[in-house]
């Protein structure tokens, strides 16, 4: 599933110039970072990771709306409040998630920033700590803390690399991107690295996520920014319609690049913004397309709607529908199941004006079926990217959803991960 | 799957004295039927069946809340307000759901509904039209005109059973029950069917039942005793969270059993109900244990709420959740993911107070690990009905869900359920 996809396809074409490169992730400046691999995961894999700016910062994020949230996930909130979103590190684990552990994982991810905070050298309150893994499982702090003069002896400008292989669980592959463009004459970098292939739902900021940029912003417009950018990436996108209770999307700009700080909603805001959307954007289909057991890139765009919430509720609705994954799975064009699942969206529309597309083949008009020829749907449903548009024809608002279909290859996955 | 679930063990115990039988279907007095294979389904089976009532009858009935329904509901919800409740037959058929077929689909649900008037000799207006099986495809209403002929001249007392087997799809065994109580010293009779085992959604009547009963009972309270037995039944299962376009459950009361009419909520009516709910709920979880691919059946009770609604929500969350489904699958007793699907139902309670119980086995205490022993778990998952309970310890509210696992088999069926 590495081909690009047509909304990657549309990007690059639009007005935007920011050239985004999800081969590789490379720092921006004035970063440091290392991983290492402490045994919390199997087989010597990294499993703990850094993230260093050199200069005071500042950073936004967004966590999960679970009301079981892990410890580490209330620890980054409080520090973030604490610090007045002055943070300069983030530390991070994989393989245990320190999700409902009690008190004592609340001990634990509080070990963690300390720790942090001594191989860097600023006040734990400073630092953003993230899990990701087992939930339930006491998480062994002391197999981190063994790894500390690693962690700091490592610190290097290419070690971001690293901590984006450190992050994974069930991803079979990284998911990076780095996006740059001049600012003027300065050139001005985000890059961004994500992790998670199941327990992906829209509607939060989904799983770990970190944007690292060294454009200069000030911190209500940076929150401004990422609000929206997730709004258009993360919470559109799904795998399995479970929400995590790790998720944290957290952004840091330290202003290394000597761009003129962002303090007002200018063309230079909007510029960042639409990096930063870019950005997130790709991290996000990058975890679709690395859906546990997906063999489907799916990207649902509903149009003609009344307005963009509704638009991309109904979208959802769609992306969650087991019986339209299943059916994506074995490449059947079943258009039935499309519209059932709009149906039930809770978002009202007229049955009767809906088509809907598969690729550039109408198989559903006014509600019905549109006669296609089954071979030309076949053709396009053998493809690994596929296409849904459907059309209320109701209004101008549009919204786009991505998601995967549902194989085997996932119950096999999630029937046995914890043992 | 066809062991008797706790809950079924708990109803047999309690005060009630319906006798259920879940073996056979038998009718009460005052009802014919008959089934026919007209060639919508394959290779012969049954797929038409035909209920009539003798004498004027009240029925009443809940129907999907999806906005994209099949020309059968939305006619059948016609002929309930023309008639004044007056309904005396039902005409259904599998094989085709006859919904998003535009007006040609209408016009057949019209002329399925004035064939079965024509058969019985009751106006179309006191029919209602049932279909099920694919969406988008036209109903081929000769071959169901074909066997009118046969329709009519099989028309008997046995009757019922044939039709409880015309109206499966994917079910692999037919779903029925019978319950008996004497009211007074007359004997009152409640018969239910239902069908299907995927697109299976709680928090609406969920697919097609039918119950037949020979009590007699006014029409507001046949509504209003339909809508609670409903929302502790149907309304409480869910095999893959997927709501159908053709969800009906209706049921007719002819009198015919010369019990005193119910037309207060006097003992009579609580006894009314209370067969009523037992026969939904003996065929909604008769649902639930042949869901597609399914190979444990699941209870769920939510308990130590602050509302019955309450509880029954984040019991849906949890019933719902693919990776709770898929665990069960495994039998993993991966109770973090229970917990973790309770916190995003939107329900909000405290983390720290919720206790966790699969079987009587306690995995959960305070929100964390209750340090139980991994064998005595897996001899409790490998069972094929398992209870899973959660006690939020904030209030004296409960609710009972049922679902199923996840499993490959459900993969394999809905990937080429339509070609």
């Amino acid at each position: 599933l590495k081909a690009t996809s047509s909304a990657d396809h549309q990007r690059s074409t639009t007005a935007s110039s920011w050239r985004l490169d999800t081969a590789q992730i490379q720092a921006p400046q004035g970063y440091l970072a290392s991983a290492a691999a402490a045994g919390i995961k199997k087989e010597g894999r990294l499993d703990v990771g850094l993230l260093y700016s050199i200069r005071p910062s500042v950073a936004a994020a967004r966590f999960t709306t679970n009301t079981v949230k892990a410890a580490p996930v209330k620890l980054s909130q409080r520090h973030l409040e604490e610090s007045g979103g002055e943070i300069q590190a983030i530390i991070v684990n994989s393989g245990n998630a320190n999700a409902c552990t009690g008190e004592d994982g609340m001990a634990i991810a509080k070990s963690m920033a300390a720790l942090a905070g001594r191989i860097v050298g600023v006040p734990p309150t400073q630092v953003l700590v993230c899990s990701t893994g087992v939930i339930g499982v006491p998480l062994p702090f002391e197999k981190i803390d063994r790894k500390s003069g690693d962690l700091q002896g490592s610190m290097s400008v290419q070690g971001i690399d690293s901590v984006s292989k450190a992050i994974l669980t069930t991803d079979t592959v990284p998911k990076i991107c780095t996006a740059d463009k001049s600012f003027g004459n300065v050139p001005v970098r985000i890059s961004g690295m994500t992790k998670g292939a199941g327990m992906i739902h829209p509607r939060m900021a989904t799983t770990l996520a970190f944007v690292l940029t060294d454009a200069l912003i000030t911190r209500s417009l940076l929150e401004e920014a990422l609000k929206e950018a997730c709004e258009k990436s993360y919470n559109r996108i799904t795998v399995d319609g479970d929400t995590s209770t790790n998720d944290t999307l957290a952004v840091i700009a330290n202003g290394a690049s000597g761009a003129s700080v962002i303090e007002q909603k200018d063309e230079a805001y909007q510029d960042f913004l639409d990096g930063l959307t870019q950005v997130c954007q790709s991290l996000a289909q990058q975890i679709v397309r690395d859906g546990e057991g997906a063999s489907k890139f799916v990207e649902i765009t509903v149009e003609g709607a009344d307005s963009e919430e509704g638009a991309a509720q109904i979208g959802r609705s769609i992306a969650n529908s087991l019986l339209v994954k299943t059916a994506l799975a074995g490449e059947d064009a079943n258009w039935g199941r499309i519209l059932c699942a709009a149906g039930y969206s809770g978002i009202p529309f007229d049955p009767d004006r809906v088509e809907i597309k598969i690729g550039d083949l109408v198989v559903c008009k006014r509600g019905t079926v549109a006669f296609f020829n089954e071979a030309d749907a076949k053709q396009i449903l053998r493809q690994r990217d596929i296409r849904i548009a459907l059309n209320l024809h109701a209004g101008s608002s549009s919204a786009t959803l991505w998601t995967c279909d549902l194989t085997k290859e996932y119950i096999h996955i999630n029937a046995d991960y914890r043992t």
